[in-house]
């Protein structure tokens, strides 16, 4: 049997980690030269594949790839592009069987979330439909810590290291000026509909009456009073009140919190500013001085506060899928499994795309506590393990040292335009 | 000669370095036990010594001590609280004189910015008039980088390291988006009046082109037309573009861009608020998606990523603040001095208290461009060896470990209560 090379793209919002995950893929791949040829990179994930326009990573040297691993972000660019059904728009998905079939392309590893697995899937199914069989795997990829089947996502570990650590150290900032200044310290993180990010800062935490006091999610529903009484309460005997409340929260009735929302190309809305407006409310209701902060991309590309398992299971993931690959397997993601037992360990499973794709995993009612506000002892036993270890990154002159490619071209065959 | 009690408190916004120099103070003292009886420190700054107030810091362990070197923000409680001139309320400074006859205090180690220097002056002043002399000897720190006659402030190396890290790993979050989705992001840095912290961002550009694109510095009238017109070239060559933007930018006339202005207990102006004005603008203007990042406190207070010159040299000045005392000086504020020379060399000097007080060191013209949007070379030679280095906290579970004190209230022998 010939070899056949692969193509590999990062999709959707970015993490600290998804390029462990590419470094994987790629150095696996080389370790198996044997059996598969080059693996070209989607310049700007699949939107390289519809233009023909890839990377090949052959082209790197190992000691580049290796620094993948603590490079942030991704290294061959990523994309908001949400190919349309089959119905809708078989073209695109034809387009990419072409140029898969004309750089002799048989693995097909898409990095991402939810709509990636969909679009993993389809590349699949269709690919076998017309002839020109690829094996598909997804790598798991989301900050939003949202993907069924898996006990965890590649991505979120890292964000939740970065929320954890950084509400402890703005917390002691607060405690610091409250006696004469600020009283009220409000951290935004991301999460539309899941509060997984904002329930991580939470384990800044040891002690009870430790900050954050005040934990809003997606999944509860946002009581004016109820919140205004317990900000009192907090500043009454505490001194002062940490709140981190996720970009998702809402009012009972469904609307967003954040007044402004905008639209992405995936129809997701894109929010901002429940931290401003909680900020005011509590000017205005009660009077304490205000301080309040938006993590927005420094939360994801935190490269240099990484969890060292979340390093270590994204480069797993990146591995497995071309390992998975090698046994003949096929239209599935890799995913994580936790162990039993008191001490967290970890092993690899999969899950089948097609159960996968479209699917967002919310906080289980039992890990956030009946007032709303926090999350529970089983929540924070989930989450403790994710963020443990360190994994800095190298530095020179002060600065982290991250991967710079040469991002030579694959030579176009096709050389035909595609309009996206 | 009897050993007389020493006097520590921290004053103003906290950073992530000044509880290095109380380690520095407490540490040192405790080596010259034969001279300096116990370091008492105020409990939330000089509010601590008007209402008699104080942490015995002697009831701490040296272990605890030693990890405030590591430990970020105010352990002993900072505030924002103005003492009053002389002439307007004499019984405040009379009130402090006896409060530190009253606990035998003959040292005074105020941590803090310009307006405390000037509090340390007239507490040297007053005290030497009302017939029981203190030695004054003022620590610097401010995250702010603004106070005269010292080369840089303790504080500000680690919030310079905070923004040229979190700038880099922004930025490559950016392009790694910037295809189909984000191609401008703006980060918001402290600064009211001067743009050391923004100018700090651009130490994350190793190459010409590299972001960020574009600072705004409170020194450089905003011009409009000239930033869209930079904004869109950018967008246009790099595909991208990302901007650090000081609180404190202003218009021609001299107005804040941001909106919304309140007015802390020292007249100070409390900002927020460019980066969503900038995104509006560019927003309506060019029509590109943004986002943006408000990193507050998180920015002062990383601990995590904190610059290991900073935390030597915010060690050094509080170590030198008892030196200076015991060989007798007074009325001093220890300064750090950059030695001739390729290599970064620095020592400590001093400089006379009446010449420090409420001047502000504003960005010198020559560090910035001459089209007002970046640093120049000179600029960058300053900064660069001021974020050198990496002094990473100790780590459990993924959390850092920070000192928790015992703060052990000094016994009140007055017992007299005093409104503030």
């Amino acid at each position: 049997m010939p070899k056949k090379n692969a193509f590999y793209a990062q999709s959707g919002g970015v993490t600290a980690v998804i390029n462990a995950s590419a470094c994987g893929v790629i150095e696996t791949a080389r370790k198996h030269s044997d059996q598969i040829g080059k693996v070209y990179a989607g310049h700007n994930g699949i939107i390289g594949a519809l233009r023909e326009d890839m990377i090949d990573t052959s082209q790197e040297s190992a000691e580049t790839i290796a620094a993948l691993r603590h490079t942030p972000a991704g290294a061959f660019g990523s994309c908001r592009y949400k190919l349309k059904s089959l119905e809708e728009n078989r073209a695109e998905y034809e387009r990419l069987i072409e140029v898969f079939k004309a750089h002799d392309i048989g693995y097909f590893f898409y990095n991402g979330g939810g709509d990636s697995a969909d679009t993993c899937l389809k590349v699949s199914q269709l690919s076998e439909k017309m002839g020109y069989p690829i094996q598909a795997i997804h790598i798991p990829k989301t900050v939003d810590n949202d993907l069924p089947f898996t006990d965890n996502c590649p991505g979120f570990g890292s964000v939740a290291k970065y929320v954890a650590v950084s509400t402890k150290e703005a917390s002691l900032d607060v405690a610091s000026m409250c006696e004469s200044s600020t009283k009220v310290f409000i951290l935004e993180v991301m999460g539309r509909h899941a509060g997984w990010i904002a329930a991580a800062s939470a384990l800044a935490a040891e002690e009870a009456g430790d900050p954050p006091h005040i934990i809003l999610f997606p999944e509860v529903p946002f009581h004016e009073q109820d919140f205004l009484a317990r900000v009192e309460q907090t500043v009454k005997e505490q001194g002062y009140c940490v709140i981190v409340a996720s970009e998702g929260a809402q009012n009972p009735d469904g609307a967003l919190i954040a007044g402004s929302v905008t639209t992405d190309a995936f129809g997701h809305q894109q929010l901002g500013g429940v931290a401003p407006t909680l900020a005011a409310l509590i000017k205005h209701e009660l009077g304490y001085k205000y301080h309040w902060a938006l993590a927005d991309y420094l939360q994801r590309s935190a490269r240099h506060i990484a969890s060292a398992t979340d390093v270590e299971q994204a480069y797993a993931v990146g591995k497995a899928a071309v390992e998975y690959a090698l046994a003949g397997k096929n239209s599935v993601m890799v995913t994580i499994e936790r162990c039993a037992g008191e001490d967290y360990q970890w092993k690899l499973g999969e899950a089948p795309l097609e159960k996968v794709a479209n699917i967002e995993k919310k906080m289980p009612s039992d890990f956030i506590t009946r007032d709303g506000f926090g999350i529970t002892q089983l929540a924070r036993d989930y989450l403790a393990p994710l963020i443990a270890g360190e994994d800095y990154p190298p530095y020179r002159n002060g600065i982290p040292q991250y991967a710079k490619l040469n991002k030579v071209a694959v030579e176009k065959t096709l050389n035909t335009p595609f309009d996206i």
